[in-house]
């Protein structure tokens, strides 16, 4: 999938931060005319993601810089590969240098943890998807590195799918008059989820239609029963897990049967790839 | 320190983000008029900041919401403690949720990791700070969190402090060049700070009546002659030290003298504190 | 469903484009002490929508104003009727006025014929849609007008939502391939629909397991054949018929057994309803 | 005239309403690397504008897609004519379609029934102007739709000329009042038009010195009076008419003599014209 | 006149620039609880000017500071007298107290010259006006300035006048044909004034119906013998007088009759006013 | 030092604000495809500031105009001297005119008096520095400007430098309490200075370790004895001087030792330097 339509105003709001009024240690002592060449260099082996945006980022602060990727978006990286080059004035490829780097390191690192769900769900026929647990700010970018990852993208906002929660159900009155509503009230390309915690309400949202189950903070035993029920119903359903899963329970999870395992962890707290800039006057 | 001036904008951003055209799912379940309340729990212990920016959220989605921190900025909590409290209209709660929960649960992250090393280092006399290795776009609040877990902080952005890295000194032409530069051309109130990677640079720096010098990828023994030799040269020059510290070893190189030792995990690679948001009608 | 969440930014820039460096007439001809009051009053006979983006409008202007909406969105007001009152320094009034009454007019103009094409087909059981040929910049509003004349949206955007028309399929090879793809890569919460030009691609559609077909400029005859196969095949398929679909012809549409009738005209032609605001001091 | 200065500013928005977070359809169904061409057909007989505005949208999506415009603003085009060729990637030509139709079908719409009302009163020595009954968001380019159709501009906004209204009027204590105030508190360049409502109010205008007058809902034969009278007491003032005319009273209403009318129905229920975007790979 | 429609806008921004990433010399050592007034003091003779602005700027930092303002926009103030007073939490009275001066000493500074060279003129019926030769982002505001001083105000842009100047005369082959382009292309209520060079120029201008005449780098003797002229020819025509023209000379300019003299300096080199903000803790 | 990094908004500001909806004389009067040169010609003695923000300008009106500098920042250029060349669109250069003319004869007008001073201190060691006293919105310019003329820059905002002021003394009890508050609160890279009234206070400040001090509104006399006591007790302290200091007056401050000598006046009161735009066909 492209690049969210909105990367350059992003890029320049995460340059503006850095930057502020200006990069007063390259200015002062960089001369203006000289020019470098920096190598994005892997410290450890990882999955890459985010080489657009840190093209953006040096295209943004200087349109002479030339960036050039050496590898691809979902690709693995083993240590001391050379992820993209760039060339240009000094000036500019140190300031956006940083910037550059805390994207790339956070995208890579999330598109490496992704890739390791991934790994340990292979051949259950369960994807690894993500949640809307991501960084502010962020929520495109970390969800094409969950793509490059291997995993799949669960709703970009509120605005682009029904998933009914407990809160929902609670202050709805229960499952059956909250699918109702929602059916009539959302457009008709939208699927209508519903999040059960038992297998009542899991009969009671197969009888009122919803499109998609979200079974939470369920064992995989419970889930097992669950996913037959939901197959014995209605194939058509889709069945999603949730809760506290992670690398050492999720395989146990997929081999119960659901479609999709949603993962919260993949974008609040994958830590950072090792990544270096290593630049050299040219 | 008070909040960055520019959270409200932020805040506008992130719910855009996750709004979208808005509440899909809320605007047709809840009713218009329902009313909810809302309890911030902690599920494990960590340490609290980012309080104002889940209240700057809500604020931000509706003014009739009342948000009540119960815990202090800064203060540890343990699990089950309810950090804060929301009451007023369900479906402007609903719709906040998530960037409040998503803001909270990492600036609880950072500060719970900074604590960490800052107990690690307790009673050497070296303080622990930040880097730029921020997420891009969360700057002034993950300082903000740095501060909160008992840290300093490092430089706001490439403009308000002087850090010559070795990119500089090589295309400056060497350390007392760049030292000059740099005091010619920046304002009086700025300190100049230069990294060096040996004891003659070391030299070098101090000649030149570098303020402060940071000691880049060195062992602890080699931090503690470098050490030595800034005291007995000028015992006004600042010491930082950085270069892949982690908690293992953090402690024995603040036995070795600095008085700063920086850490880029703290913004970079802290893991998301587990905290949830518990909803009911009121 | 709540008002656009970015409606006071929408509506700032309304009115920057009318006020410019400020409404010269009043300023220079209207005490600035001086209040007055003002009565929408309807000039034919209408359905209701946008108050709350003519309330919006006078907020902006001036908290100061005191605007009561007289009548509900989606109600039907009789020549004459006072649709809403504003209270308030006269300059504010009179600053805002345009840009409220333009709104509106607008807005009343969509809710009003789409509720002549929703009487047209009652009791047919076929749902009367908009399209994405809505006024750039009003899209929102003229979707919830739409709604206020009883018709449903369909998608707010290319974000939210899988249409593949035929551009489509001769790009990516067919319906087959067309589905296949956009299946594998866009969220599970989001169904596909496709369009078809004839039975054939009607059952290639269903073969592929679309979720929602569209008719395009098909007769009313040949929608019933079409209708009739979907429903023999998959009763759980949504049918949407468009294409150049008018008030005299719509029934006979709707006859035919489609779900929904999408017709472009909702909001790309409506004529302005006529609405006054009658000013006096006070 | 040129394009509105905000040209992209306002095309960069219009598209961010329609893409939301990207066209998912054309992303997952036609390759990245597919190029297409298309042509903006118009389906009836029209009077052409907004060209440049088409033009716009697809180079804000994307400078490769080539925008060739085959016909002039203001020009007649009959059935088929092709009005514009596109050419480039499928993807950004599918993505800019619905918003450049929109703004093209919109403003062709204004100036064919702009030009219409022109031909009504071609002879008499009356120009057809425009209002501030434009569509919110719009009022720059409908103005230049205006234009392309023959017709003059009224004022663009509240600030570039003074037009005293009958609130003005009660609110200001009278004719003669209001225009000395006017007269004293706006720069000098601009010129200041009354609205009257009978012979007194005329008179009274006259004797104030006012620029022009503006003669509200009277029939044609008190126009004619009215215009007699200005005449004679003062060649140089400008009259305009205005108040419910329509394409069947126009004509009577130019015979009686002004200078100007203005028609709200121009802009605020001009109904869209007919043009199609036929796409096909290259 | 009304404050500018985007004074808050404006004040942000200029809030911004001061603060940056926050007020630190306040943060760290003022209480967040204090509080404090403060009082503007006038340190010489002056107009007043800008103290809605001031007030503005408050308002931005802390809706919390109570502004009140002693003495009315264009009111003379002699040395010592205090011109507002504020009161309110101590940080973001300090935090605000720069660019409310900044503004505040620049207005006052607009408005006392102005007044100086209003009081050269007195008796002689010539108006002193200003010109576009204004500080770039303060426009409105210095012309409230010079209103404030006595003085009237010439366009407030490019948009809302024509002004025929030699390049435009040069370009357009003649005083004619510019006239009669500007005449056609341009709305009703905009006048038309044109620069002259010489008495031909201003008699082919006379024979175009221009609105308007700018008599630039005359003698004032020069300056008599065209206004002479012009009230011979068409007495309703305005004359403007500009060039150089400085407190020694605007006298004799203004003796020879011209309705308007525009003075550049008025807005471009005014010097700053004295005034200081004296806090003190409450 | 380069320019600001938000150049490129400002001067989108500054345009939007002369050009409003379009310049309506150009348009109407100069053929579109009408192409002209410029020269801008100094028309007194000056130094050159702002000739990278005349660029900016034109080149965001139209990227077609080449401008081309002939003269350097911060050179001194005689009466009649061109500065620079503008080629292209003559709308375009027309458009562009004011706002290029407007900053550079600021500009140039900031650098004219600042060099003035330089020279006045010329051989005493003393450097002449800028305040926080700029225009709203031209800050980083101004600052610029100051350094073309030989000055030096302080503060760039109220976050890039820590200056304890006689109201923060007052608020936090006194200079070493102060003092030491900003000391524990500040990053490690801002020194701190702090302004004394009397030789009382500065003892107390150099005891409390403050890297600069500023001493306002003494006399040379006292600037002397402070020196001496500043030089004695600590050579390493920064000594700045302020107070309405001006022409006449400021080589007896320079004289008696200070590092720095601040003067408001650069930026507040500097009148414009006289520069024309000469426009011919080309």
């Amino acid at each position: 999938m492209n690049a969210p339509p909105d990367l350059p105003v992003l890029v320049r709001r995460f340059l503006a931060e850095d930057l502020g009024r200006g990069d007063i240690t390259s200015e002062t002592t960089v001369d203006r005319s000289a020019r470098a060449s920096g190598r994005f260099v892997a410290r450890e082996v990882l999955v890459v993601s985010g080489l657009e945006a840190a093209r953006a980022v040096f295209g943004e602060v200087d349109s002479e810089v030339r960036f050039t990727a050496l590898v691809d978006e979902g690709e693995t990286a083993r240590e001391k590969v050379v992820l993209a080059q760039v060339e240009g004035p000094a000036r500019s490829i140190l300031a956006a240098e940083r910037v550059a780097l805390n994207l790339l390191m956070r995208l890579c690192g999330v598109a490496t943890l992704t890739r390791r769900y991934v790994e340990a769900v292979e051949g259950t026929g369960a994807a690894i998807t993500d949640t809307r647990k991501t960084t502010p700010g962020l929520r495109a970018l970390e969800k094409a590195a969950v793509r490059a990852g291997g995993g799949t993208n669960h709703r970009s906002g509120l605005d682009d799918g029904v998933l009914i929660k407990d809160n929902h159900l609670t202050l709805a009155g229960g499952v059956t008059e909250a699918v109702r509503r929602a059916r009539t009230g959302v457009p008709h390309l939208l699927k209508v989820e519903v999040e059960v915690e038992d297998l009542e309400q899991l009969r009671e949202a197969l009888d009122t239609g919803a499109d998609a189950i979200l079974l939470d903070n369920m064992t995989p035993e419970e889930v097992r029963s669950a996913v037959e029920l939901v197959r014995r119903r209605d194939p058509g359903v889709l069945i999603e897990v949730s809760g506290g899963i992670d690398l050492e329970t999720v395989r146990s999870y997929a081999g119960a049967g659901p479609d999709l395992i949603s993962v919260g962890a993949l974008t609040h707290s994958a830590p950072a790839a090792d990544i270096a800039l290593e630049v050299e006057p040219c």
